[in-house]
């Protein structure tokens, strides 16, 4: 077996080499256009670009709009403080899907990462419920705190996955006036909900999907929803489904859902 | 909204206050036996037992035999040092599924995460390969050269989900004698064989599912299988499929590839 070429380009690395982080594409920056067609990248993302994926003159790169086209990116010029890319947007992205995550607050450590693969996943919109069986430190984390950081994290899953369409993450902290005042201006008429239940009978590959409207996937804490929290979310027209036959955890139970309901929608159409 | 009581026996407890791990079952750890009914459990796990989760006598909780049946454990005394509990086991456990995952060794930090999430999901077995693009030193982590520390991160994948079948981890360090000399005998005859691929057109959750034999998903590194890899996987007999219509990570793809499979498993019954 020998040593295949790596081919740069075909996936941008980032990250230290200890711990690769392989980006798909380079979403462009507002602050970073310098005329129609040339962004100069600066700071970390030059020194990533320049250091670890060694981005040299010459080179092309997956570039793309932020809720816009994807393209390729020739490097004009490069190091380690300001890399200088000319870019051609020519393709469509991957289509926004209909799905919205309805997701109580889980502990911080694990928000990070259920943001990031919920969006690799292609969600249009991810809501963050308190619940009753979220411990109220939770709020506190820093990424409900600082906007910026939820952004890179938001990003950070269009870039691996390849995706432009930036979705919005919206937190909401107090359940029961979202509920029963907000949430049918957030999702709309129509359209399907349902509420991950490890009691329910009804797996959630098999429910028969409205072709129009958002599609919600409500997930709830560690410990559960409350019964009240299940009977107002049933009032409002949420179905409960089973992700399979065993019981999971909040980050396994949101990527499995998704990953099933986007499935189940791509093959109804 | 009234706080509801918190149901002890709903869902074992453990871990600290500040990180909450929601256990569903209590699997019995062979040196736990006293007699053919009740168990000790001493160490980390009694104290988990009598200080987190409360568990005093009298109380009831969930409890397992490891590729057994579930029951009821009863308290029948606690302390700090130990916790001893009549058991009665009287409940089948979900079904083993056909379910193998044959991952390219993630990073450390991945790792544990992705075991404990395949096996929550059901997994029969996990095969763990030395694939080009796996960095060397991945292979010198504590987990894969501890087995007890695997088995405990095996161990906690059931006791959130509420299974017993206790899968097996096997590491497999050269890739193509794996592949060419005992991929037909860890997996058998018949049965379907998948490889996650971000080009494929097929979708995991529409190929036809073969009524016996074992159902294996191949998940490559973060950078990607190689050619020859590919080809390799291909000519015995792995059929690449599409998770969706953007790239993942690893961890979740293990979940999303894992979730749709068994999904569609269950439903061609």
């Amino acid at each position: 077996m020998r040593r295949p070429p790596v081919r740069r380009g075909r996936g941008l690395r980032t990250g230290s080499g200890a711990s690769p982080e392989v980006l798909n594409l380079l979403l462009v920056r507002d602050q970073e256009w310098q005329d129609d067609d040339t962004i100069a990248v600066t700071g970390d993302r030059a020194r990533h670009l320049f250091e670890v994926l060694e981005c040299r003159p010459g080179d092309d790169i997956r570039v793309g709009k932020p809720n816009g086209f994807l393209g390729r990116g020739r490097i004009l010029a490069a190091d380690r403080s300001e890399v200088r890319v000319a870019c051609r947007f020519d393709a469509p992205p991957p289509p926004a899907r209909r799905l919205e995550l309805l997701m109580a607050v889980p502990r911080p450590k694990v928000l990070g990462r259920v943001v990031e693969q919920a969006v690799s996943l292609g969600v249009s919109r991810l809501h963050l419920l308190r619940a009753w069986f979220v411990e109220k430190s939770y709020l506190k984390c820093d990424l409900l705190n600082h906007p910026e950081r939820m952004e890179e994290r938001v990003w950070r899953g269009l870039e691996v996955s390849g995706r432009t369409h930036v979705p919005e993450v919206l937190i909401h902290p107090l359940f029961r006036p979202f509920v029963e005042d907000d949430l049918d201006r957030h999702l709309g008429k129509g359209g399907g909900r349902f509420l991950a239940h490890p009691g329910s009978e009804t797996p959630l590959g098999r429910v028969p999907l409205p072709a129009e409207g958002v599609l919600a996937l409500a997930i709830g804490p560690e410990r559960g929803w409350t019964a009240f929290e299940v009977e107002l979310l049933t009032a409002h027209g949420f179905q409960a489904v089973s992700l399979g036959d065993g019981v999971l955890r909040v980050e396994t139970a949101a990527v499995a859902g998704l990953a099933l309901l986007a499935a189940a929608d791509a093959s109804r159409s």
